[in-house]
């Protein structure tokens, strides 16, 4: 029996009633909002449909279970503070039309919380063993409420954790939320691997003045450190990095931040990604010089806070070719094999089992947006790689 | 009878006793709060001891009056939230005592809230008539009260605002709050001009994306436009400075600050200064032009904020050239004329009548802090100018 094309665009439209706010297709529905908890019922209801044993666990990952081993497909069904309608939904209802169309079993899964209300990517961290539910139970987001005190929304509807040894692989279908498919008019991505991130707080102290009365050249502007900074390691990552390296400043907070007075203090965010872990640390090198020089030629002192290291995740190559014989299937000559620049629950699963992942294209690469969206002839193409992917494999 | 220097420092101390707070010699006494009112209360008696009509008007300006056409010398007494014990009280604690050792008619004058809990030196703007009572009822300070209601602490004590036209003059001594008679350890700088401000939000929209996915060639990142922005006005604005220019990115503000997201915009305040209103004229051109250009270069827009602007004023030849002579008399070789970076009461005093002022120097330049600080021995040279020019001007 053949995937449903036009049940699926219609189920991922249901979905998006669950939160649908801002403008277009927009979405609000973050971990354990009403939003999303009725969606999580919602969808538990379609898996005892599709003749899967429906099983939530302690922190609110959902499990359709198929009987006996099966491949796991799925995603997140959360979304970002102000989100799209895409991002995790196309994986966790691409996954439900697979496991009631095949004749393979399949299992669906729905993580929570991959949008990092409290961390980041909770669920399949917990899930997989990343974090302990101790440890994630004292986490908590930016109004103060514990990752302890919010799950206990779904209390009445949870199980144990599911056994992750029941499934022979994990296959996430996601949308690319960057712009290459989309500039190449291409279809399909088949990720190699998720990239590494690397995050450190930064810290310039300088000299808190007043901006009428200070001289120039008397000056021990923190802010004024900061743009220097950004512009120095523009010049200095040239010779090291790849088109698809990157890196980003992200957060700024400078004090007093008062307009008549030079800045005393400026601590900001300094995060690079990159799929190759040498070179992930050959950044962190000139990143640390380049900022210790800054502030001694300016008078300064820098600080560095605690580096957050995720290392790079390769993804099954049995899976992936599996994926890429799909995808020249579906889409001749208009599909690529690429890195994921943006972390995903398959990143926590590949630590146990073998893990892969497909891309669609975002409209303008735009995601964690409300415009965020993707070509409905684009979506079913993602459909049909995932089926035809999960068959081949068998 | 000369000036008393153990006494005017005594009474600097006195003052200082008066919301003394924080380190060192802090203070904290804003305008309206318990220790401006009761510092007002004992600079009342003082006035009265030293033979002076005391009044205070309706905002709490607080006049010492002499009998007749009189020099006005002073400053002001509240001070920053957290402030040192020189700014302001400095030029009201000399006022007094050359006003009680002098055989010349002079009176004495703290302004109100000269550190703009509401406004901008908002008693002395509304003596000069450069804001009006109605508009100035109508400022609010940053928790939302309005002047209106905080001037009536002192409705008990107020009279009728005091004609200015009774005054030859005005000079105030004030702290230089930078650090150029301390570097060059002079005692004395006579101030030429008062610069004239322009101060100007800029805006850099660009578009928000995913830290991960977005390739560094197709971002529109607003953190690096305004990071560009500062590096490059600082080259172009290269041959157009002098020594006493300044300008300043004090307060940045991304949107959403966050280390995963590429920064959609940057909203941030430009601030330059200078004593040629010419040379601010070609500064802000340099800024527009920079701004629109790094912006199109970019793929990002940029918007411009109403421009605040205050003109430079030159202090009056006569008063400046009678504080140079005795201040070459008191600290031969150890002075300098100087334009004020800062803004200060006679900024709208010089609208109604000749004004000048003179500087002592801040130790490390250090103001609007608790450690700001003047060795007594220059507090005190200070004095004997001020005390020499008076005489002199007759």
């Amino acid at each position: 029996m053949a995937v449903n094309a036009e049940r699926f665009l219609a189920d991922l439209h249901k979905l998006r009633q669950f939160g649908a706010a801002g403008v277009g297709k927009g979405v609000v529905r973050p971990a354990y909002s009403k939003a999303d908890i009725e969606a999580r019922a919602w969808l538990s209801d379609k898996m005892a449909e599709a003749g899967l044993t429906s099983r939530m666990d302690p922190v609110g990952n959902l499990f359709g279970l198929a009987e006996g081993r099966s491949i796991l497909l799925g995603s997140h069904s959360d979304s970002q503070p102000e989100g799209g309608w895409l991002d995790g939904a196309l994986g966790v209802i691409g996954a439900l039309e697979v496991a009631r169309s095949s004749d393979r079993p399949v299992s669906v899964v729905s993580f929570q919380d991959e949008e990092g209300r409290f961390g980041v990517t909770t669920g399949s961290a917990i899930w997989a063993g990343q974090v302990s539910l101790e440890e994630a139970d004292r986490l908590t987001d930016h109004t103060g409420v514990a990752f302890g005190e919010a799950r206990q929304a779904v209390s009445h509807l949870a199980g144990d954790f599911v056994d992750p040894t029941s499934f022979s692989g994990f296959i996430e279908m996601h949308i690319e939320q960057g712009p290459t498919l989309d500039t190449a008019e291409e279809q399909i991505g088949v990720v190699t691997d998720i990239v590494g991130i690397r995050d450190m707080r930064i810290t310039f102290n300088g000299r808190q003045n007043h901006a009428g009365t200070t001289p120039m050249h008397l000056r021990r502007d923190a802010f004024q450190a900061l743009a220097a900074f950004s512009a120095e390691i523009e010049t200095r990552f040239r010779n090291l990095v790849t088109p698809r390296t990157v890196w980003t400043i992200g957060h700024v907070s400078l004090h007093p931040n008062a307009s008549s007075i030079v800045t005393g203090r400026a601590v900001f965010s300094m995060q690079w990604r990159d799929g190759d872990s040498d070179r992930l640390a050959r950044m962190e090198e000139i990143i640390r010089l380049t900022a210790q020089e800054i502030a001694a030629s300016r008078g300064l002192t820098v600080e560095f806070g605690k580096m957050l290291g995720l290392e790079p995740v390769a993804m099954d190559r049995r899976l992936a070719n599996a994926l890429a014989t799909s995808a020249e299937k579906v889409s001749p000559g208009r599909w690529r094999r690429m890195p994921s620049g943006a972390l995903h629950d398959a990143t926590n699963v590949a630590r146990i089992m073998p893990v892969s992942m497909l891309f669609v294209p975002s409209i303008g690469g735009i995601s964690h947006a409300f415009d965020e969206d993707t070509d409905e002839a684009d979506l079913v193409a993602g459909l049909h790689v995932l089926e035809d992917a999960v068959s081949a494999i068998g």
